[in-house]
């Protein structure tokens, strides 16, 4: 494929950690058929996390959806994401996802590498990029790097740091109001106003497709925090912890089968059930 | 004043709860102010309270800033608002302080009484009404009489109840983000979405002009929660703790020193020292 002059990249997914890994497995299913079903070439990055078993679990629920193949890449550090199979198994997969744990960590181990080319590559001609948790926070460049709870957007609230900037036009923040996020959430897109905020709750995912439209699935919410339009009347960067004093951020909370269009900054309600 | 034939009405002040009483006493201090100063004529309700200290607290301290005079009615009960000498202190008064507690007890016992056509008469005549907490919350119809905490809306977390009305076209909710209750105010205006939500912090108050413009003061925010170009795509009325889906929800955040309009729905930074 990578021969191919014309291709549309990858749908992405973020979702909002904790999803179901027990019972229906909803998300991940859906990861799964995105990702081509019983066709899909799924390598499993565990970059984020610093628990051995993160891997594994995952690799296991692909395997059992009937996955062509399932790779764990062991990136855990700066040098692995030079070693040429797992460069290789990258490039060749139809869906890629990125575990919870720290996003920074993410960042570090993979920046400028070419494990993080391939992941680019493969996205570009069409594989599927899905992360939880800080695998979701990943996607966006900037991204929130870490931050405190609450709905008040407070000047410094949270840490802005580069991602890998799959996600473009948008910004993801994740267990969205499991734990009071909106606040710094509203302060990052404050900060970058042209990006619209991706608030994901746990068990729910944004599916972001080619055509700049948000689908939600699972069982929580998306919100759509758009400071495109906001006022701001004191400096969003002093990082005193002072409320910001701002006018018209424009909030929208969807649910699974609706979608939010980012070019037309509008809901589009297609509100459908889990099976289908 | 009562002579006079042409008159306007009031300020309302909506304080958030927990208003500085020990220091500067700021907020308590302008009301006082806005009351007449020196010749302010005061008189407290207690009957949100089942603390027998709420009143004489207040006595003392709007006293101690030199208050013409300064009376606490013992409305508690029903029968307690029918009592001639209340009403006449009442329809009398310059400045008139709603205390906290609970709100549904406040409209329980004022509803349809002497004492609260005397309140209304007063206010009319341009008496200001202030309400801290409970008190701030019964200054609309509806008012917030409870609910639950959280930044998501989810269908039915607020009781809504029949509140004062002195305050028209927005409602009030208090304790704002230390308690968090984006989630209840946006359901509440969600609900009525013809009225403004206004939620107000601790130590902080909402200074509501008959221009229809709200001034902030004190060390909080004041948040705007403005429905009226909401769009919901299931019902806000069912009451079975669901998100709502909805777009177009419109928040603006103000400190002390700035002002909403809420007729032009747009807000005007006035920055000024707490000093002025």
């Amino acid at each position: 494929m990578a021969k191919k002059k014309i291709s549309t990249p990858g749908i992405l997914i973020a979702i909002g950690g904790a999803e179901d890994k027990f019972e229906e497995k909803y998300i991940l299913n859906r990861f799964f058929e995105f990702s081509g079903g019983k066709k899909a070439c799924i390598a499993i990055l565990p970059s984020a996390s610093q628990d051995e078993r993160t891997g594994p679990a995952y690799h296991s629920i692909f395997s059992d959806f009937g996955a062509k193949t399932v790779d764990i890449l062991p990136i855990f550090h700066h040098d692995d994401a030079y070693d040429e199979t797992a460069v290789k198994t990258l490039e060749q997969a139809t869906g890629i996802f990125l575990t919870g744990g720290d996003q920074n960590k993410i960042t570090a181990v993979l920046s400028k590498t070419p494990a993080f080319e391939a992941i680019q590559k493969a996205h570009l001609k069409g594989a599927v990029i899905g992360g939880t948790s800080a695998g979701a926070a990943a996607l966006s460049d900037p991204m929130i790097g870490g931050g405190s709870r609450g709905s008040l957007a407070r000047s410094g609230m949270a840490k802005i740091a580069p991602g890998l900037g799959l996600a473009k036009s948008l910004i993801v923040d994740q267990h969205f109001h499991q734990r009071e996020r909106l606040g710094r959430l509203m302060y990052a897109v404050m900060l970058n106003s042209h990006l619209v905020g991706v608030g994901v709750d746990e068990d729910t995912a944004a599916v972001i497709h080619p055509n700049e439209q948000i689908e939600v699935i699972g069982r929580g919410t998306v919100t759509i925090v758009d400071a495109r339009k906001v006022q701001m009347f004191n400096p969003a960067g002093v990082p005193d912890k002072s409320p910001l004093v701002f006018s018209n951020i424009v909030l929208h909370t969807l649910t699974h089968g609706s979608r939010f269009s980012l070019k037309t900054s509008s809901l589009i309600l297609e509100r459908r059930s889990r099976g289908d």
